[in-house]
């Protein structure tokens, strides 16, 4: 049977787990590989950094979208791959393995399963973490194709920089990119067909499909006094007004530091009539850093300042504001709408 | 509005967040637990097991079985915790903590998902890990409910025992039950309702919807010299020939010691219609443990001797037997039917 035709039906567990396999990389973190009850990894300071995410069909991802792109199995490998490193990036950390669930209807295209095996590891290698690797998974099936990710990884001997750190006079800054990720939702949601995209267009429908967060900012940030640190996956607003929350602080937000970001986004929301600044603080998924430093300090390389840290008054709670200005809270909520 | 009405989709997530983190319990291993973007666990000996497991909907288990039961938030948590455990107790190892993923429609009821808190962290305790909990998560829409968590453990400085250590001349053995989870899963699926269950039959549907794996088995192997070590997720004969293969040798089981297990299980069967020996040798899901060990030693407490391991003949290769005769492999693939 040709490849394009074989769906997971066709095979055994083990013989999907054979085409599978070779296509991960090896890291040395992995003390013992797939293929026993768990994997052993190092923890070499005696502490490892954990966290987890699900990617679900129609939820985070359509395989279809309305302007006609077919999300691959690699686009979602490297998405799980990119957002779980963020994680550990987002702790100060380097992450030194992946656990993966993987669930899907029996007639997946196993070329979208290996696709997604080719992504995960093009994820991994290519966001710039090589000493990581996947460890070990689960295989199963459901109605809708379903990707859980843990990923560990280790602080090399450094404490966590946390979200409830920012002290008033601190400096806010960012690295990665802003709004990209939401621009190219919005263009996979139109009518322009994708391959009527421009170059442009078609370079932020990829940063949805296969973001690209600074792993290198995190344990760089760590390093140079990051006073907190968090990644913005559910837009800027809402993250930084989680970060405001659990530090009992204001983040007050410079409006032309933020146009910068906004004007790269000017051609494709004239195109789709809609305003490139909403990108900016309410999309999430670009996976940069949001992170706070002490005033005075020279920021780190990729790290761009975007506002300051302010008291809390009596008169206010903590939050986010504009230029002094209440900022209404925009972004990603998975239940509420 | 009163609970049993209240869905998720009336909460927003950090609301959902509030009701369940009071319903986890507190380990000493959770260096830093959720509410940042990554949780910090400790790993004493610089290595850490990690091994993800998912539940789906429909797959895994119904809402709502043939027979009428309903399976409930609190089946599904402590089924989570009981399967993730197991997979470090097959290792030898204890578990330190888990991070879930949970994934639902938006009609799910508030009260499923307090049930599946609680679950989770009764399954922890009663199955006697209290010395693991839930170090983060991530909550998510999807079309099904879908549960995946990772667990992380510890060896305390052990090695780990692997399924590839059987050695000619070994005792194979098992501690936990064989064929219980597999005759509940009948009863589900029976047309004798839930209602009408005897008191003995009752248990046997709590095998299936709330096992206990023996959770001290795998250090207390590990301690006394298991060569091989594995957890009887699939079937015993499916999960041996596993252990088989990866051993390159033969298990050959002792047809007497079988039927013992059968013997338990003959009353549902003749009830059903079924073969109680076939549920001992197909069943998956009581998490029981399978292990090797050298001859002539004292079984660990808890293990029952079930077999023997012998050398692989020139003319066959590595596989299970019953009495010597090739036993046919039933059991649990996930997509091969």
């Amino acid at each position: 049977m040709p490849l394009e035709e074989l769906t997971v039906a066709d095979l055994s567990e083990s013989e999907l787990l054979a085409r599978i396999f070779p296509r991960l990389n090896q890291s040395p973190s992995i003390l013992l590989g797939p293929g026993d009850d768990s994997a052993m990894v190092a923890a070499p300071d005696g502490r490892m950094l954990i966290s987890i995410d699900t990617q679900t069909q129609d939820q985070d991802f359509r395989l279809e979208w309305n302007n006609g792109y077919r999300t691959t199995g690699f686009d979602v490998g490297w998405k799980s791959a990119a957002q779980n490193l963020s994680d550990i990036n987002a702790m100060g950390g380097s992450a030194t393995s992946l656990v993966v669930s993987l669930t899907m209807p029996p007639d997946t295209p196993v070329e979208w399963v290996e696709g997604f095996a080719d992504g995960l590891t093009a994820g991994i290698v290519g966001l710039g973490a090589p000493d990581c690797s996947v460890a070990g998974g689960d295989l199963g099936r459901g109605r809708e194709i379903a990707v859980t990710v843990a990923v560990v990884g280790t602080l090399d001997g450094l404490l966590p920089v946390l979200r409830s750190g920012a002290k008033q006079g601190d400096v806010v800054a960012v690295a990665g990119t802003l709004g990209r990720a939401a621009a190219g939702l919005a263009l996979l949601e139109s009518h322009i067909p994708v391959v009527s995209l421009t170059a442009a267009q078609r370079a932020l429908l990829d940063s949805q499909c296969r973001p690209v967060p600074p792993l290198a900012a995190g344990p760089l940030a760590a390093r140079n006094g990051a006073t907190a640190l968090m990644d913005i996956s559910d837009g800027l607003l809402r993250d930084a007004g989680r970060l405001a929350v659990a530090s009992n602080v204001v983040l007050d937000f410079d409006p032309v530091a933020l146009a910068q970001y906004a004007l790269a986004l000017e051609p494709a929301a004239a195109e789709l009539g809609r305003d490139a600044m909403s990108w900016v603080l309410g999309g999430g998924e670009d996976h940069g850093l949001l992170a706070t430093f002490p005033a005075g300090i020279q920021l780190p390389e990729g790290f761009t300042a975007i506002g300051s840290v302010q008291a809390v008054a009596p008169s206010q709670g903590s939050g986010v504001r504009i230029a002094g200005q209440a900022a209404d809270t925009v972004g990603w909520d998975h239940f509420a709408d």
